[in-house]
């Protein structure tokens, strides 16, 4: 096995956020479920956006999201995901290359636009999002790069991305060949309605033993598990990973690893603004930890500072020098 | 004369910012002259778009900010400028309606994109700027509709659009159709190098008595009248307009109207983010002013707690309740 060019190889949705301010009586009035992602197709996108307020576009994915997190500590990182040739998919492409992020998966031309999140934050500072998949549904299996694939330390994949057929199969090749190169995969839950969709998925893949790091919120780790009680829950999938990592929003983290447990605070943030991405680059920071070697209370530390950053302003990629804050907070 | 359907009816660039943060180093690279807005063609957008940081999009045109900052204050705005049957095109349009402003301008779709604006924020809070006109510059006159333009109290102009051959004379014939019907004509002379490349077409506007009510900052009043003294260059100017605003970043405004003469100090900012939209959003405060009959030192105070709002956060156009925070610092 030789040395991983890339710490942190993603696949996910390749998504522009639509972010606006929005009440709870027009989530309401859209049917939509508070803090939830809801797929939506082209037509209702379009009556969405027509409602919503006047946004504004940055480039998201949850897994895009932590791969941008991961250069912007300081890790080598790459993204696959797939955008049309239009110029949502400019936008996309310009960003995440930005970050310092590897980011080649071919454009499309089949007339299916780019994807976009329309993103509603509360004044509570939640987001509920409505995405229309668009281009990133048509990922192939085609568009992977072994070789990328083996020259990553980590494969992480968002559970968002099991929604559509294409992409779920390119995932699926995607993790047999890192676990023949002797490489690790993470994975992400997503969101709690996601799983209730993918539930009988996802349990294959972590009880067939495929998934190395699994990261999930407080009630993702219950519906996965079938559990109220969050112990309980833990308890019932602890076993089954080498490592996991259960985000708590404000009350913190808990991470398990070999029977070792280690819990974290949340960093302090002086207002929080939008919880879009917190769970995404919680993950970046705590891949971006463990591919540097530092142990589970660091690696949970480093997805704490990294995701108290994004929660501090609106949109879901960071903002600040994620490097040099945990340089300062963690040495 | 009928009474007035709009209070200020705009014409200008229809374009979407994309507003990224840099250092005076990428400037100097970029051959960029800091705070100033430079055309760029498309071949130029592209190579400068891909040195640049990732951006957030932004709905923004100089006049465009301006009506969504007038409806933001509760007045009654309408908007007309050219997109592309395009992405950003739908952005613009959705954003500007969803601000509660009229835009009706139909869509071109002859293979030029929606004009772009690249805005380069750097630590100090001041924007330079590099556009691309796409779109935009494709303004017809036969886009105008008489009888909104007959609708509006004030028709509002920007210097900018003097750059495009086709929108200038769209703006002539509505100077026009404005004066015919009776109602002011309000003029932003936009950038000093935009001064300096339409400095004859500007004099004649203002020589000619075709402005109502003069917007420039200092640096434009200066290039404008040729005079590097500040009180030599608005003595000036002040006897050919009815009215002259005169915006001094933090020092405040200057408003002269019929012999009075009002200033006004800057609004207090707790952090000064981005400065794109300062001038845009006083303009809106002070014709939103006028229109409601405010005299010239409340009008000028309105502009000056718009502005404020503005270059408290990224992005042009405004994002707390302007209406409600005008009631509560002005009655």
């Amino acid at each position: 096995m030789s040395q991983p060019r890339l710490d942190v190889l993603a696949i996910g949705n390749a998504i522009v956020d639509v972010i606006a301010q929005a009440d709870d009586a027009f989530l309401a009035e859209q049917g939509l479920d508070k803090g939830s992602m809801t797929l939506i197709d082209a037509g209702q996108a379009q009556r969405l956006y027509q409602a919503m307020a006047a946004g504004r576009e940055v480039s998201g994915g949850s897994a895009a999201n932590t791969a941008a997190g991961v250069a912007a500590l300081g890790g080598r990182a790459g993204f696959i995901g797939q955008v049309a040739d239009d110029q949502l998919g400019e936008v996309f492409s310009h960003d995440i290359r930005a970050t310092g992020v590897e980011f080649d998966t071919p454009v499309i031309d089949n007339g299916v636009p780019t994807a976009r999140c329309l993103v509603l934050v509360t004044s509570d500072a939640q987001r509920t999002m409505g995405t229309f998949l668009g281009a990133a549904q048509h990922l192939p299996a085609g568009a992977l790069d072994p070789k990328q694939i083996e020259d990553a330390a980590i494969l992480y994949l968002e559970g968002y991305l099991w929604d559509p057929e294409t992409p779920r199969a390119a995932m699926e090749q995607a993790i047999g060949i890192a676990r023949a190169a002797g490489r690790k995969v993470a994975f992400t839950l997503s969101d709690s309605f996601c799983i209730s969709r993918h539930r009988e998925g996802f349990l294959a893949l972590i009880d067939g033993g495929y998934i190395d790091i699994l990261f999930a919120n407080e009630a993702e780790i219950r519906e996965l598990a079938g559990e109220e009680d969050l112990d309980a829950a833990i308890a019932a999938v602890e076993g089954k990973v080498p490592v996991l990592v259960v985000t708590r929003s404000e009350k913190g983290a808990i991470g398990l690893a070999g029977g070792t447990r280690a819990e974290v605070a949340a960093e302090p943030v002086e207002k929080v603004v939008d919880t879009t991405g917190a769970g995404d680059l919680f993950a970046a920071g705590f891949l971006t930890g463990h591919a540097q070697g530092r142990g589970l209370e660091e690696s949970l530390r480093m997805g704490a500072i990294a995701a108290a950053e994004v929660i501090s302003h609106y949109g879901a990629r960071p903002e600040a020098d994620l490097k040099a804050l945990v340089a300062s907070r963690l040495g």
